[in-house]
């Protein structure tokens, strides 16, 4: 199985999501109204770290739900815990195997907090930790980089959000329109394709993004560093005018998502700024102001906001793939990296 | 007033800060008591959000505190709140005035929340929309790289960690050893103007270090960034491993703050193997084995571990202050940025 193969089961993997997992996400939105939640205490690395973020945007503005993020040296190192009396503790990983991770859904349990894992082992150490587990079913994700198991944790993320709050059906029934926008968004391929062999000889590069995709910023820097090997900055919007702004030169090849969205006329005032400073464009976007900004852009199928992210990091994934091969790299064996990552 | 003369005022800054403002955390301090406190909400971009990263471990480790951090554009674009009633609402900011930072805080105070600000600037639009404010008094920072009011940040986050919980008198007393520890520091200026030079041609680094030091680590990429217009990229040792270590070639510059502390057996390990994959090392320590990694290291002065990032940042600081002049730059007018950032 490869990276290939498997950002191309997206589509499929989310369609049997949808059909497959309302039963146990009712069942965890029923466990969380149960209690009293003061706010989520999330735990994760990595792409999964990057699901989190948007799970801060998503249930920040839909559910009135805070999202913190855990340090787990603090836990595994350091060996003090905060006060998670009244959080909902939530473990995100793709395999569920790394300890630091692991423990800090444990301390949440030996403290009395509700626990939830989200992960697409539910045999795992984490799973086993927590009091409910949201399985995301992606089925065995071998290659190095996770592209399925974002997703899939992207969309478990959304339908708990759902659960939580929707009470005239509006959201749920947009849900169903992810499985053939992601596989509209695949269709793209030829021209991510031609835009990264022109890439070839990047060496770094800056990844902007704001609201709801900052997770596909992060997401997308990370892809084109484990595969890649590109040195990738990623940015919102806000913060990148709070200092590294100081970085642009002519040349600087700039990759941002920018879909129709509250935060979009700052994300396009940005990149028309960057356009002036002569940087190189490339634009996911579902607006033509975007799009015309430079030749080497994708549009996005048309999706309320809130599921934007679910489609925008699927060019990305397919994007990073090809510059990849264009390098002469293997994109399924990123050099010193596991799939299994174990910290402590 | 440079960039350079705010960097050398540090140790008083900080002697000063000791000196005066133990009434007003008291105070603090006292307010927060009041009030069944679930979680600390922190609204920061910058250097500032830097200076929290030291309050989530500092407060989590000895307060039991937890620090979430905000997404400004979740107030100001989106306009939807999550529920912060039961929260700390935090807001730091040098200057006070950035809207966005401010109307977290405003957001805070409407949902009656207890809402403090940390800032430079007792009369900015944050401290008036704030319940009490913490002056970290750092006097006027002129130089657009913020350096006297991140440690002064800092100090004002370690000593409101001591009036909360220090029934010993122990944690007070260390404190007082900041300020000479500073001035220690400081009188490695030769050494790191040195290893600038040999650097002047670096356009990319690695920064690594974990625990109470990552605020150190992520400070350290910034200065890079906003004055070396080096693309530095900011890691733990352990997110690190999450997939940026596929990045890692021979040659590639790295820098690394790793004080004796519990992780810095893990930040070593890391080292060691950078060391073996050829990077090209500068180290910040208190202990021999990581300071005989590499010729170009200084010793940090013996603090506890709670401390050390007052400390470590101050060579960072020299050592971008002089890579920036090597370069040919100015120091203190980094391009396209301004000392008042106003995003919303």
């Amino acid at each position: 199985m490869s990276v290939y193969t498997e950002i191309c089961e997206q589509p499929e993997v989310l369609a049997a999501l949808l059909r497959e997992q309302w039963p146990a996400v009712q069942e965890a939105a029923k466990a969380i109204r149960s209690r009293d939640i003061a706010y989520v205490f999330l735990s994760a690395r990595g792409t999964s770290a990057h699901a989190g973020f948007y799970a801060q945007y998503l249930w920040g503005m839909y559910n009135r739900l805070v999202v913190a993020s855990a340090s787990p040296s603090m836990f595994t190192r350091y060996q003090a815990a905060p006060d998670l009396s009244r959080a909902l503790v939530l473990g995100i990983s793709q395999s569920g195997e790394s300890p630091d991770i692991v423990e800090v859904v444990a301390e949440g349990a030996r403290q009395g907090a509700l626990t939830m894992a989200i992960t697409n082992a539910p045999g795992s150490p984490l799973a086993q930790a927590a009091d409910f587990t949201l399985d995301v079913r992606a089925g065995a994700e071998k290659a190095v980089a996770a592209t399925k198991s974002y997703t899939a944790q992207l969309l478990t993320i959304a339908m708990l959000s759902v659960a939580l709050d929707d009470p005239s059906g509006e959201r749920r029934a947009q849900l169903g329109r992810v499985p053939e926008a992601a596989a509209a968004v695949l269709a793209h391929e030829a021209v991510l394709q031609e835009i990264a062999a022109k890439f070839r000889h990047m060496e770094r590069c800056l990844i902007l993004g704001r609201g709801y995709n900052f997770a596909t910023t992060l997401e997308w820097g990370l892809k084109m560093k484990e595969m890649a090997y590109v040195a990738a900055d990623p940015y919102s919007s806000a913060e990148f005018q709070h200092g590294p702004a100081a970085l642009v030169t002519p040349g600087l090849p700039v990759f941002a998502t920018a879909p129709q969205d509250a935060v979009y006329e700052d994300v396009l005032g940005l990149l028309e700024r960057l356009v002036a400073q002569q940087a190189q464009l490339v634009v996911l976007s579902d607006d033509e102001r975007a799009l015309s900004l430079t030749q080497d852009s994708i549009r996005l199928p048309a999706l309320p906001s809130w599921l934007s992210p679910l489609t925008a990091i699927i060019p990305a994934q397919i994007f990073c793939y090809h510059l990849t091969v264009a390098k002469g790299n293997d994109p399924n064996m990123p050099r010193g990296l596991n799939k299994v990552t174990r910290t402590t």
